[in-house]
């Protein structure tokens, strides 16, 4: 046993595996663990799909800033996001609080009040869960369910190497917005009335408070009979999940700075805060958009479709992954994402 | 919008049934959502079983007396009893865990090895989760998916007027074995070396250290061929659950004092710290043991098995829950279980 190795020295895939890596699957229903958007259970053809989330309130959600009924929208969309990225529908979630004492039933009723605009807008139902205490804090641990049929289900692994890599919206609006609430929650730190400065940026606010998942890209794509070869929802930055398709897949990737979509709004507080909005797109995270790879062959198809972009192909392995400058240099990439253990 | 409503006049019950009663089931795979010991969503024949349970350092657990491996145990088995408490097979769980600095890759390797060894024993996949960093202490949110036939399914609602109360093993011990933990803890404190006397207190140790769930009652009752009208497992005691089963079967009841199945060891550690011991029983909780009923006409059948006790019948709604006592009192039953808002 480790007893005496630090948590942050692993990160949070280290840990994961290293906790996780002896696990062999013994039930002939567990058709897929560890190592997915989420786990694949067979029930004699339909498939069954569960992920699982844990959002922690001074971790994950500031709610000097964060409304609770958008929180609870947050954290049910970001589980019917995992659902989309194996290319399943998800159908059922249940939803485990731990609340300290600070909390009223009016809170959690608005918190529950997202929670289930959420479930309405996607179609899904909320079927249980568990309310205790806690110490300190708001504990949220949602878990959804859903279906596939086993054809229709897209793992991290099925890329090739000269599939195309796509990435549906923009990226990096998520972290700018969250830059600009930490700013103005920073400014207004102690002054009454305090006014924030959001106008203009409403696309980037949007982006962090209330996320949607992108059940209309998995939709579309369906209806063209185009099936990716592998897919993740992008939660902890392109970079990151960029390198978890290639290691699963066994391939090597390249991608195009010039190509990767980023709004205008991103641009703007990217630059009013003099950051490189590139990093910001490739490490910033909790954007919730879909990276997906498909066949060379249908590069006229996804070239066509608005919404997606296609921003690199898939190398062989021995060339590494890296990103193409503008100018045409090469940068490896590295899972720089949201390492939760090192903040 | 109840916004100054303190959760804890609701209770946990009355706190889920605010939040939930206005939730509509749409999708027709999901046949039962809030209310029972677990969800059940339909596959085309074959039911999937959904529980999840979320354990929280200094509410639900003290690491000063638990240690991490047996934590680990037991919070996979609670959630396996739930399963097991609708008739069903545990087949796979996610973990998720929220886990402070003061913890090491040794800490949640102990903690895992728990996990690993519940699942082994039964016959259940580890097949995903989530981790992340918590700002104090451990969190744990443990899902459960398990199995069932349509018309294996027990419900918490079927128990009819005339039924058979039975329960396995015996009551009070989990709850007694958390005392004396207690005690020790607090006799201990500030002196080094100290010697806890858990001498001839084995039994009641281990039930609230390692309780195990009761798929071998589950497996007998199938062996046998008989099936409960209505079932749930003892997590915050024996009246609270047999007021589930009451409320929602739209039934009455009577249970006797004197059939009450208490251990030896349970009554003598009532006795050292004067508490009644029937109280410990009906209240104490974490027992984990299975509350079912049967037709009246299986009283022979069920009288005699090893490890299951009838203590009482249902009645007609009219006459309400109560206790028999030994002198032929009878003590209107209340739902004073473990209300983790109240502590």
């Amino acid at each position: 046993m480790d007893q005496d190795v630090e948590i942050s020295s692993l990160g949070e895939f280290g840990l994961i595996h290293k906790l996780t890596d002896d696990v062999v699957l013994k039930n002939p229903s567990s058709v897929k663990g560890v190592g997915d958007d989420a786990a694949v259970i067979d029930n004699g053809g339909k498939r069954t799909l569960v992920t699982t989330d844990m959002l922690l309130e001074g971790v994950h959600f500031d709610l000097t800033y964060m409304p609770l009924k958008h929180l609870g929208y947050k954290a049910a969309v970001v589980n019917f996001s995992d659902i989309y990225a194996m290319n399943g529908t998800p159908k059922q979630i249940t939803v485990s609080l731990g609340v300290s004492r600070r909390f009223t039933v009016g809170h959690l009723e608005q918190l529950y009040s997202g929670i289930k605009l959420a479930c309405e807008i996607y179609g899904v139902d909320l079927v249980g869960g568990d309310t205790c205490a806690s110490r300190t804090g708001l504990n949220i641990s949602i878990t959804c369910i859903g279906e596939a049929s086993d054809d229709e289900i897209v793992y991290r692994h099925g890329a090739s190497d000269s599939d195309l890599i796509c990435v549906s919206g923009d990226l990096g609006a998520a972290y700018m917005g969250l830059q600009l609430l930490e700013r103005e929650r920073v400014a207004g730190e102690g002054i009454k009335d305090f006014n924030p400065e959001f106008g203009g940026k409403e696309y980037i606010l949007e982006r962090q408070l209330k996320p949607e998942a992108r059940r209309d890209i998995v939709e579309l794509l369906k209806s063209l009979q185009i099936k990716p070869t592998s897919m993740i929802d992008i939660s902890d930055g392109l970079s990151s999940e960029l390198m978890h398709l290639c290691s699963q897949s066994g391939t090597g990737c390249r991608i195009y700075e010039e190509r990767i979509p980023i709004d205008y709004q991103t641009a703007v507080m990217a630059e009013e805060i003099n950051m490189n909005v590139v990093t910001a797109a490739l490490n910033g995270g909790e954007d919730y958009e879909l990276l997906f790879t498909v066949p060379l062959s249908r590069h006229d198809d996804v070239k066509a479709l608005e919404g997606i972009k296609v921003i690199g192909h898939m190398t062989d392995k021995s060339l590494g992954c890296a990103l193409v400058t503008r100018d045409g240099n090469e940068f490896e990439l590295k899972a720089q994402g949201w390492n939760a253990f090192k903040q």
